[in-house]
């Protein structure tokens, strides 16, 4: 795809960086951008420098964050002694849209992957460890996604948390609620039953 | 999706300005611009106001260009007596990679459609009427996208070059070439009924 111009092809080439957006559709969206005022324009390219210079990374739980420390960490209603481990920003929105978690949160920044050299020194883990001495941590609960890498990284926070002797908790998975059974995967239906709690408990929902 | 900061909240909004982008898919990609090192997401941001502020309009064709006339119109080897009309860009992308045409392009910017406030005014055809007496045209390749707007272009187009008595022609429709026929959409295997040719004109491919 031969473009007529060199700075069509430098703005395909930049939106095409972006993951899951190939030539053909870069090369539409540049388009778009093209037909738009000046100062939209300008809006649309300012916002990405701003992001880069603007956005902090709260120094307590590394979620991303306007100050130094997230409104969540600097919240004293919330409590402070459970903290919840998850792998990036979004699973922070997805756990606070249930309205269901009070504690605080402590963002990795990915999880244990050799394949694409991220060790746990590429991770937020130390931090992690100093939160549970400073803040008498008594609960942390791993919220990490169920992958290969996922499961490496909870195993080997686990080894870490455990010479604190505190409890160290993880997400139930199973069939999602409202599921029918007989279309559920196996997986999380095995996990479902493999995992099956007391009846009682689930009175409180 | 209430973003801990504001100025992600901007990117995202900003990227989800883009056609066939969402929110979640624009929150995705922010996170991964924001990983970048600070120079890249400089040339990333850049590309877009270079974009507005240096492409050009060719003044012959309408075609996207980085001088006032585009390569092609500025061809002495290409046959300036047959221009082939077209919506945008990527049909002249599309056409030229057949390697089968030798004429030049008229890009209209779009198809008169009064649904989006897009009247022939809006489009770039008096640029068209002028070339053809200037350049002595002889032929006119209509190669619109069939949709009814396509085609109220085309006729519109018609009854506007039918005065100056030149050759107003079309590219043909019909199934694509290998396509089985049983799996062809009616539509098009209608007109390739409709429009069939003789045979002995298929020899010269």
């Amino acid at each position: 795809m031969e473009l007529p111009s060199r700075y069509l092809r430098e703005a395909v080439e930049q939106l095409s960086t972006l993951p899951g957006i190939g030539k053909r559709t870069a090369l539409r969206l540049v388009l778009d951008i093209l037909k738009r005022p000046e100062d939209e324009v300008a809006r649309f390219s300012n916002a990405f420098m701003t992001l880069k210079s603007e956005v902090k990374t709260c120094q307590k739980c590394g979620n991303l964050s306007d100050s130094i420390i997230c409104s969540i960490c600097a919240d004293p209603k919330r409590d402070h002694q459970t903290v919840c481990v998850v792998e990036d920003l979004r699973d922070i929105l997805a756990i606070e849209a249930t309205t269901m978690y009070n504690g605080v949160y402590h963002v990795l920044g990915g999880v244990i992957s050799p394949m694409d050299g991220i060790g746990p020194e590429e991770l937020n883990i130390s931090a992690l460890l100093d939160k549970i001495k400073t803040d008498a941590v008594n609960e942390v609960i791993l919220a990490l996604n169920t992958s290969m890498e996922g499961d490496t990284t909870n195993f080997y926070l686990y080894k870490k948390i455990q010479p604190f002797n505190i409890k160290v908790t993880t997400i139930t998975r199973g069939i999602s609620v409202g599921a029918e059974l007989h279309y559920a995967d196996e997986i999380s239906l095995g996990r479902s039953l493999s995992q099956r709690i007391p009846f009682e408990t689930t009175f409180e929902f």
